[in-house]
């Protein structure tokens, strides 16, 4: 049963610390409510984060990460890095239209976007034809303006100071 | 046993969405780690929202919010809202002190500085004095530019759009 009367489109960009906290802090939010949340991340796969051993206990959150475990950068994109993309957004398209979770959260889909792994269209398609009752969160730097557009709720993480030009390491349970 | 090998000031700043949401977001990585957490929240106890919902059901977070129940604008600030932020930034110096937590998160004490609730140079001995593994995270809207100075990490959360704007209504399981 849907309990959000109506669901927004929420993205979180920028080149700041925070976006997919931002998410999963949202997440449990939601969760609190008895909410019902799906990850989906792209290009993530692989990686060890904190946050992925903890999904378990969590009730009402179901997470699935699409990634080779290494960052993607190439253009033109890797054939392997478009098929796992290509698979998140095929599973996204499915989990929106089902209307089944309540949020559903496209982890890093800005960036798949960015470096061409998915179309656009497709995902614009998906945000037009998604049920009312669902929230759906884009985070990653780079949203393409479309996605801007197409959002009602649009924040962007702008970095201020960050401790790595300082030659700070990415410490476990902080930055991954 | 303290687990972070160095502990970092950060900072959530800006008008925009997602500084609370990234702090808990930051908790949840950090709990998958088996990190301990405490978030103390400035002004906000006595409101209604989805986190306070499952923090029981959370492993090693512990959470103490400090209000009436009601925003606080005013200047010259009111004895109560006064007091309490006093007696949360008490609780703060404690446990920062103790070493106990690995990550202390202090909600909404930016504002609380904004609104003289409680002194800056207080904060910035809590800064200054904490034991070197123990990792602090202020948010709210209107860091003061010496928080800002003493901090390593800095995000400034811009509003780009709002639904509010549209005529929307806080939505209970995303905004509260």
């Amino acid at each position: 049963m849907p309990k959000l009367e109506q669901g927004l489109i929420q993205v979180y960009t920028g080149n700041g610390k925070g976006k997919t906290s931002s998410a999963f802090g949202l997440a449990l939010r939601a969760m609190g409510r008895g909410l019902k949340v799906y990850v989906i991340q792209f290009i993530k796969g692989g990686f060890d984060y904190g946050e992925l051993y903890i999904v378990d206990k969590l009730p009402n959150l179901k997470l699935k990460a699409f990634g080779r475990g290494k960052f993607v950068t190439e253009k033109p994109p890797n054939k392997k890095d478009v098929k796992l993309a290509v698979e998140a957004l095929a599973l996204a398209e499915e989990v929106v239209k089902s209307g089944e979770y309540d949020i559903v959260i496209l982890d890093e889909i800005n960036v798949a976007l960015n470096l061409k792994l998915i179309h656009l269209e497709k995902v614009l398609e998906l945000i037009r034809n998604k049920p009312a009752h669902v929230e759906l969160v884009l985070t990653g730097r780079y949203a393409p303006k479309e996605i801007i557009e197409a959002a009602d709720y649009v924040t962007e993480m702008k970095e201020v100071k960050h401790p790595f030009s300082k030659g700070c390491q990415a410490r476990k349970g902080i930055e991954y």
